[in-house]
Parts: structure tokens; C-alpha cells; sequence
């Protein structure tokens, strides 16, 4: 028997204990007989109609005191309390299952070092792409593979305003009232909208992918606020659809390249099919060749299964760290991004723009913007040319 | 350090021993400092110009009383010796890891009761999907699920040649042709086209999601040789396309529907964008929805990364079996297909075979050949109504 304590009682938290209930018997099992047993639940509010209100405890201290629980699910998000909870957790000798984003950007490598020390291990493999198994093929299946990029849509929420501006030549406000609508974007949606929650994801999938810890402060970030009806409609004239990516490239040398902005895709990529609040994400490994990752990045029960299944590893390994870990290094691996060539998508503000850019493909103009597509160079070379003549998207090749 | 022996020097073991020297020092870090050290390679033929002759043997004894040697690869294919020679070396307490689906899908019930009881393991993430991550993400990621269903395109010979039917209006003999001149194809190419490979591809799938042992033998398979150039063509007209498909689905009581076949398939499934000699694994689970995996299915690097991934994973769990597992049981759990509803693609002989079928929607005709889909009925139902009077094939939706 394995005691759990769940700490966040919100919409994950809630599916990892209905899933803990629903599926107990096929869990033992693939436990090896040992069962998982929910013996807190820590959360501020009050639950009076639960199955089980003895279950709930509004004080921390009754976990971390209580040698019989060797499982904490933190899932109340943010940094605060649930870092200071969950290095306690560790210090003390319990596993940590996470699907706290942003505490894995900002704290993992502290984390994932005590779990090592303490012989435990801190699994995150709900915090990037939801219910889609990345964290552990990344960490295990494609071990044997030196990673040479990913590249992914990494966040539901602007897919499905984008899916929407694509599919129904709606205006970016219009989608997002309408993804508010159903739920599917906060009412303050900044961390979607502006790339926040994408950036911290493709920081902790190339700081596993390098093995060094990348800052997400550092990733350069591009929301999608500024995507125009007008950008969707000619990217289509391009065969291509706009959609928000998170790369990461690593060189033979190990220096990385990363990067969250809007990109256009052309419908021969595999991404420019993966529509509304569905996720992706395509690895690239020296021997593998492209690896494609797809599936709900979000909801409730996803979300709370990727944490279940990583409760059961842990309970596989309850005391055997798994060796998933990054480094800080001191030393600069970061590639500066404006050296990176590419290829851009731009709206001009008069004709003459597209004559400063030899080979560049014209997509014709409506209402006194002018839109083309460059031939592959530097972003330095290509933004002191374009200066602020217009705005651009890079595109994904 | 672990030292480590390929038994069979063909595609796949050639690409393991090239993965180890060139990746060495990342696999290094990646086992937690422990170095894989390559000791023998078992082979019949001579390779002279090897890097390391020292390391050839023709005596598998060599390997089985080397205490040292904890990790066998196991790439030789075929059951014989490959059956033997693992048993053995897994009674001898040393980790077998493996490519060969054919033994995997006859004798892995018996050689992972054997790791179990040694404390070693029996791994085989390169017996399906090539170089795709699916047994390790069925057998850990997606363990808080009930797997509800599989379906996949999987394998890659037959996945080339239909595509090659779709894209350029060839007929099978001739994609055939094209796909044995670029080695994509086997000289006796039955195997693939006639659906074996992907018989025992989802019986390893089924096993694994059923936790109880499908035998091969028993799924219905059929393969693509009857395939017609006016078959793609028309389901073209329906906006289709066909793809040799393996499907598993598992009831609410264990019960197990399995079956591989060509199957129409609407361009609205993800499945349908899959070409060429890739393949592609969709999940259902009962948390996460559905869940897709894409990538190489074959080749000599994807398929040895598989199997340096598990060779990895073994040394990280030197003697800690990994509960990889499934059972034979007594009781009939296979779901008569014959009862399994479903809606099929049909080529009739005349034109008064739809009058038979209500609700049926006319595709048109071309030189006495008349097509049309049907609603969904029972198989039985449907080949009573058909009888003699065409072929058909059955829509994926």
C-alpha cells in the first residue's frame, strides 16, 4: 500500500483523484500489487460534499509529518506555496508528481537535483503538452538519439483561436470571446495569448532535450495578438496556415536556438493539421529522423492522466531516482537568434517594399497592404531591410 | 560498465553498434555514468573489414558463460535460434532486448515471465513502430488509462505502395515493382502485402493494452493485393483514402475486437495524411482521449534507436524487472468479428446490388464496376446481403 496526498484540489487535482478511484483495480496491477491509496488532500477551500471530507486538510504540516505518505501530486499551480512545499517534500524522502509549468521552468533543476540526492524522483510529465507522453519519450524512448530540434504547438488555447481565424476567417478578438465563451481561455488571457505558457514549455523540453537548464526569461516570445484576418487569408493563398510554435534547435556543438512566436506553415507540414485545442509536437533525433507527439494538450482528465501515470512510475520506482535531470551551466549556449536564417511572411505597407527583397514571392495586396514571402536570410539582415515598413512572420521549412 | 552483446550483425544490429560508439559519451550521462561497452557480436558471417574483429563470434556459449555480459540484443530475427538463445540468456539473468516482433508475438508471454522471475527484463520497443515510441508510452505514459482502442498504420512497405496507388493512379503490381527496386519492398514481399507483419505488430499492441496475451494467429487478416486502381479512385470521390490498418479495440469487460485489413479511410482522420513508409499509432484512452504517434516505422537507424532506448533502460534497471507484462488466459475473450458493426466501401458487380442495402450512397460506376458505401450493419448482415456479387472494404469512422 502507497499513501498519495494531493496537494490542489482544482480542475487537475480533482481528475487525478476521480482517475486514482475509477481505475484502482488496472492500477494495482500495473503497480505490481501495491495499491495507491489518496490519504490527504490539501486544499484551502472547503469541499463538504465530497465522497470523502476527512480526506481534505488545510494544513501542509500534517503531510510532510506523515512518513507513511510517500507520494505528493502538487497540482495547485503557481510558485507559491507549492516550491516551498515541494522541495520540503522531497527533502524529506517523498516522490513529487507535478504538472506545475511554470515551477518546473523557474525551480526543476533545483528539484530534480534534491530528488536525486534523496534517491526520489520529481516527474513532470503533465507540465508540457498535457495527457501527450513527451516528458518520458524525450527522457527514455528517444535516449539513444542525440535531439537535434523539436518543434511543437504547445498550447490549446491560441490553436484554437487560430483553428477558428483559419477555418472561419474570424478576427483575432472575435475567437478569443469565443474561446472564453467555452471556456477554453481565461478571462485575462495574457499567458496564452502573448506565448507565456508556450515559452516555459519549450524551455523545459530543450533544457531536458540539452541537458542544460534553459532559461524561460530568455526565450524570445511572440504571442499572436497582432495575427490579422488578412494574414490568415493570404498565408492560405501560400498553402499555409499561421499557427503558434515553440522550436528549439540544438546544434553539434550544444548550442541551442529557441524561439515562441506565430509561424506560417505550409499544409505540407504535419502541424498545419492539427487544428482547434489539439497539441503537437514533432522531435527530431540524429537517428530517429521526425517523431510526431499528438494529442489533447490540455483538460481536466488528460492532464490528471499524464499525473496518474507518473504516480504509478513513481510508485515503480519509489526509491530509485530515474535520472531525469538538467544542468546549470555557467558558460553562454544560447545562439543568437537574430544570426538564425529563416524565411518570412510579410505585410508591407506599400509596394515598393517587396523590390528591397530579391526572389521574394509576391501574394498580391488588398486594402493598401502589400504581402510577400523572402527567400531564406538572417532575421539582423532581414529586419534592416524591412525596418518599419511592415510586420512579418517567420515561416517554418 | 555494462558490457553488452549483439546477437546478429544484419540492418538493424549493425545500426545498435553504430549508435553505442557514436553516441557513447551522451549515453554515458544518460545511464547515470555507467559506460556500454559492446563485447561480443554473434554472427555466422565473416566482416573482415569490421572496426573490431575481435568482437565477432560464431559461438553463442561465449556470450551465455560471460558473466559479465548483463544486456543481449537480440536483432537476429526469426524464432530460430532467436527463441533459444534469449530464453537462455534470460535464465542466465542477464536483460534480453529485442526487434523481433515474431518472436515477441509467439513466445513473449513465456520470456517476460522469465525476466520477471530473474529480476531482469525483456524488452521490445523496437518490435513496433520501428523507431516510434509506443510500447514504453502503452506501458508507462498511458498507465492511469483503460486503452479503449488502438488503430495504426502499421507498416511501412505496404504504406509506400498505397500511397503510391493514391498519389499517382499506379495499380498495386506496378507500386509493388517501384517499392522492391528502392529495397522498400522484400523480393517475396508477402510478408508485408499480404498483412502478416501488421498481424503481429497489433497482437503485441493488444496484448499489452489487454494485459492479456492475443495470439497472432487468431486476428483476421487480410492483406492489399486485391486493392484496385478504381477502388482508391473512388474513394477518392469520397474525399478518401486506404491504408492497410491494424485495429484493436477492448470493452468495458476485457472483451477484444481485433482485426487488419484495408480500410477507407476519410481525409478528416489524422490517419489519412500518413505516407509513404511512415507510420502511425492512434491511442484511445478513457482519460486522455485520443493520442497519436508518428514517425519512421522502419529502417536501420530509427528501429536500432529503439533498441538502444531499451538497452539504456535496461542499464538503468540492471536487475528491477519493469512490470512489462501480459498474461495467457483460458476463457474466449476475442469479440466475434462477424458481430462487430461497422460501414463498408463496396465494389458490386452490377448495378442492382445497392437496391439491397438502404441508405446506401452511390459512388458511380466505371467499366461494370459499380461502387458504393454502405450504412453500418454487422459484418454477418453485410456479407449475407453482398454474397457473391463484389469485393469490399471496410471505412474507418
Amino acid at each position: 500500500m502507497i499513501k498519495v496526498a494531493i496537494m490542489g484540489y482544482g480542475v487537475v487535482g480533482s481528475g487525478v483523484y476521480e482517475i486514482l478511484r475509477k481505475n484502482e483495480k488496472s492500477i494495482t496491477k500495473k503497480t505490481g500489487g501495491k495499491t495507491l491509496e489518496v490519504k490527504y488532500i490539501l486544499d484551502l477551500r472547503d469541499f463538504p460534499d465530497h465522497e470523502n471530507p476527512a480526506l481534505f486538510t488545510k494544513n501542509f504540516d500534517d503531510i510532510i509529518n506523515d512518513t507513511e505518505v510517500s507520494i505528493v501530486v502538487e497540482v495547485m499551480g503557481g510558485l507559491k506555496p507549492a516550491y516551498e512545499y515541494s522541495k520540503a517534500a522531497l527533502l524529506a524522502g517523498k516522490n513529487v508528481i507535478t504538472s506545475n509549468k511554470e515551477l518546473v521552468a523557474e525551480h526543476g533543476t533545483e528539484l530534480m537535483a534534491i530528488a536525486k540526492e534523496q534517491n526520489v524522483n520529481y516527474l513532470f510529465e503533465a507540465s508540457v503538452g498535457g495527457g501527450i507522453p513527451i516528458i518520458s519519450p524525450l527522457s527514455q524512448c528517444l535516449l539513444a538519439n542525440e535531439i537535434e530540434e523539436i518543434y511543437g504547438i504547445l498550447n490549446g488555447t491560441t490553436n484554437y483561436i487560430l483553428t477558428k481565424m483559419v477555418k472561419e476567417g474570424a478576427d483575432f478578438a472575435d475567437a478569443l470571446s469565443e474561446a472564453q465563451r467555452l471556456g477554453y481561455a481565461e478571462r485575462n488571457p495574457e499567458a496564452d495569448v502573448e506565448g507565456h505558457d508556450a515559452r516555459r514549455k519549450i524551455a523545459i523540453l530543450a533544457s531536458l532535450a540539452s541537458g542544460k537548464f534553459v532559461n524561460w526569461k530568455e526565450v524570445p516570445t511572440e504571442g499572436i495578438t497582432k495575427i490579422t484576418r488578412q494574414d490568415v487569408a493570404f498565408a492560405e493563398k501560400y498553402d499555409a496556415v499561421i499557427k503558434l510554435v515553440g522550436v528549439a534547435k540544438i546544434d553539434p556543438e550544444g548550442q541551442v536556438y529557441i524561439r515562441v512566436s506565430p509561424m506560417v506553415i505550409p499544409r505540407t507540414n504535419q502541424l498545419a493539421d492539427v487544428n482547434d485545442v489539439f497539441n503537437a509536437i514533432l522531435v527530431k533525433g540524429d537517428s530517429i529522423g521526425d517523431v510526431m507527439f499528438y494529442g489533447r494538450g490540455a483538460g481536466k482528465l488528460p492532464t490528471a492522466s499524464a499525473v496518474v501515470a507518473d504516480v504509478i512510475d513513481a510508485a515503480k520506482h519509489i526509491h530509485i531516482n530515474k535520472l531525469i535531470t538538467w544542468k546549470k551551466v555557467d558558460n553562454n549556449f544560447m545562439i543568437d537568434p537574430e544570426t538564425v536564417p529563416c524565411r518570412y511572411f510579410v505585410r508591407a505597407t506599400n509596394s515598393a517594399v517587396i523590390n528591397d527583397f530579391s526572389g521574394a514571392e509576391d501574394l498580391g495586396n488588398e486594402n493598401g497592404e502589400w504581402f510577400f514571402i523572402t527567400e531564406e536570410m538572417t532575421e539582423k539582415e532581414f529586419k534592416n531591410t524591412l525596418g518599419d515598413r511592415g510586420a512579418f512572420i517567420r515561416v517554418l521549412d
